[in-house]
């Protein structure tokens, strides 16, 4: 556990952010362009959806990424510009006015949207905003603050985290601000998340260290299956914390690593709680797997159970949904080895042991089911495999906002 | 098209059923046991639940169908006997009893449960219950009506049709029962599925047309992403038609199989049109896939969209979802060639042309969408694969059935 601190993007040595009102969204009271930008040259990692059809945005990303450099980001929110009217050659109009605004080359710039699909995206608004919006960009946490509100959609929290830790003895920082609320699924539904260090570390290592940390963080949470067009995760470190520069296995790197994943769980839990309508964060931790590997499935086969979702959600303690998933996985196991706990902040309830129902208190159960954090506790065995997922519960709320979220 | 008849599981000769309320259920006024039995022997074939959890009736069904021969099925609802103390004890109760009764050979009785998982079964009540409805069993119409009134749980209608077809010069009938409404998903859902029919077929060969019908069409429909515990279908046939035993492929074969496949198409939609808390029946056509296996995948991963569902009961024609779900269905198309029209008896709209949103008349839109039966026809490019899959739109009610279904 590293030590929190304020700032988000803005939190690491010579990076700047901004967000603003462009006019992409109709309403003026909502920010809808954020901008990052490091001082210093980045190194630069970022790993996109693995949708078959992807945003204009996110094809030029992957492109640049592969360079292993970038030192700013736009990002809009309201129109995805996917399968949208002039997408690629508004995406490149977008990078075009980064660069210049900025005065870096086009090859160290990145773009990201987020909102409606299918729709034209306002280019002209985003254009006339660049330069007025990066007139502003500031290394104070308000600056951070703005652009984790500019990328927001349905969410309905802000997500912003950072962290200190020390590496080869100097003090590194490492911030982030994210989105994303509906199409969450295990590899990584409609998210855009931004992390900045100031920590040295070569492009190399940087997403090596990237891979690593999404795999047990983003990639475990799911709010309604849907994986979208547009998913972005992108790290920028510019150095600036003085430390050798990290670019090969070891200490440093596992200390990096450490505190990057520290960094994208407190993300992506803050993700899986805001989920589109949800009042429960669902934990499902897995143990007794064969191996890692098979206790994940099992755990994301629960947390993504429509039914055992809409059981949280009316607090109603049906562990045999929780048996139906882990038995829909695809994983083998023995049904008469499992073991199924309920615990929050309420208590503790076993309800079932060696896969038969056990006689257990209602109105515990009950009170335990209703705490905004839910864990379900799994045994499959004994074998030494674990897994934590995360998802939330499938409320009323979810299907309003998602009934009528284009009109 | 074969000619539709009435009587269910009744309709063909030699069928008798019933259903009773004996007591697994606490409300009097809802019939929780159903019965369905041939005068004449049976050969049997039947497909059961892909979960590693398999409630203890599905277990011994399994078993007793490899034999090829059953000719009597008891089935209870308001309880799944998954998971539950003395579960496989009850289910070997259930199954002597059910023999007892009809004088037959336990090798021949066929046992379902249908309902919550987790609780010991009232199997005392199913044992005095069968010797009463044993004695009311009846070829009319009004035992299969009883019969698919008593496996009902959260299904809101019930589930009957019969086809008349010739074979052989002969005329045949096949009717069946079905129910079906939450945990549904490709490769059945908490499904059970009755059928009977007068042709003769050899059991070899009945078991051959029932796994290709299913392909096409139990296999083909989502309600809500859930496989459950009990799924069941069953198929008996008796022979009483007096056509020359289907025993190979050929003519008679196919026409069989065509009878089947159309009673299961329609058992199926009914299915998806009646999942919990839906609006809307939505089909899926997609063609122009690279083989037919392609085409369902796509068409599957579209009714499975939360995303989607929720989308048409809010009638809003969101194309853009169709999109994202077919990018992450994992089959391989190229998306500037995928056209979208959604079309329904209030009309049709293209809202998508190779890959790029149309303008279209939102007002149409909204009219075309507004009906019960709603079809996505989708083409992603010039290859020969093409299916349809049924699903539902995801609703208030169905987060409120599911949110409080056990208590």
């Amino acid at each position: 556990m590293n030590k929190e601190t304020l700032g988000g993007v803005c939190a690491a040595q010579g990076f700047k952010a901004v967000g603003i009102h462009c006019g992409v969204r109709p309403n003026k009271s909502k920010n809808d362009l954020a901008i990052i930008f490091s001082e210093a040259e980045c190194a630069a990692a970022g790993l996109f959806t693995t949708n078959k059809v992807k945003a204009a945005p996110v094809q030029l990303d992957i492109e640049t990424v592969k360079g292993g450099r970038a030192r700013a980001i736009a990002a809009n929110s309201g129109n995805a510009n996917a399968c949208a009217p002039e997408g690629m050659e508004n995406a490149l109009r977008m990078r075009a006015a980064l660069a210049k605004a900025l005065g870096i080359p086009e090859s160290e710039a990145l773009v990201s949207s987020t909102g409606v699909i299918g729709q034209r995206l306002n280019i002209e608004a985003i254009e006339a905003g660049l330069p007025a919006a990066i007139s502003v960009l500031t290394h104070d946490p308000d600056g951070s603050d703005a652009a984790a509100t500019a990328i927001m959609t349905t969410d309905t929290k802000k997500k912003e985290f950072a962290l200190e830790f020390t590496v080869s003895g100097k003090t590194a920082v490492i911030g982030g601000i994210a989105k994303g609320s509906g199409m969450i699924h295990p590899n990584m539904g409609t998210m855009l998340c931004y992390l900045t260090t100031d920590c040295a570390v070569s492009p190399e290592m940087l997403k090596k260290a990237l891979k690593a940390a999404c795999a047990v963080t983003f990639n475990r949470i799911s709010v309604d299956g849907d994986t979208s067009t547009n998913d972005s995760l992108i790290l920028l470190a510019n150095g600036l914390a003085g430390n050798s520069i990290i670019a090969a296995d070891g200490d440093d790197f596992n200390t990096f690593l450490a505190a990057l994943t520290e960094l994208c769980t407190k993300l992506a839990r803050a993700m899986a709680a805001d989920g589109e309508g949800a009042k429960h964060l669902i934990t499902c931790a897995v143990s007794g797997a064969e191996d890692d590997r098979d206790a994940e499935t099992l755990s994301k086969s629960v947390v993504s159970s429509t039914l055992l979702k809409a059981a949280i959600f009316g607090c109603d303690a049906n562990w045999g949904r929780v048996l139906c998933a882990l038995g829909y996985s695809g994983v083998a196991f023995d049904p008469g080895k499992v073991d199924v706990c309920f615990q929050s902040a309420g208590g503790d309830v076993q309800v079932c042991a060696h896969g038969m129902g056990r006689a257990f208190d209602e109105t515990l159960a009950k009170k335990v089911l209703s705490e905004p954090e839910v864990e379900i506790l799994v045994s499959v065995g004994a074998g030494g495999g674990s897994a934590v997922c995360w998802g939330c519960d499938l409320t009323y709320d979810y299907v309003k906002i998602n009934g009528d979220y284009r009109t």
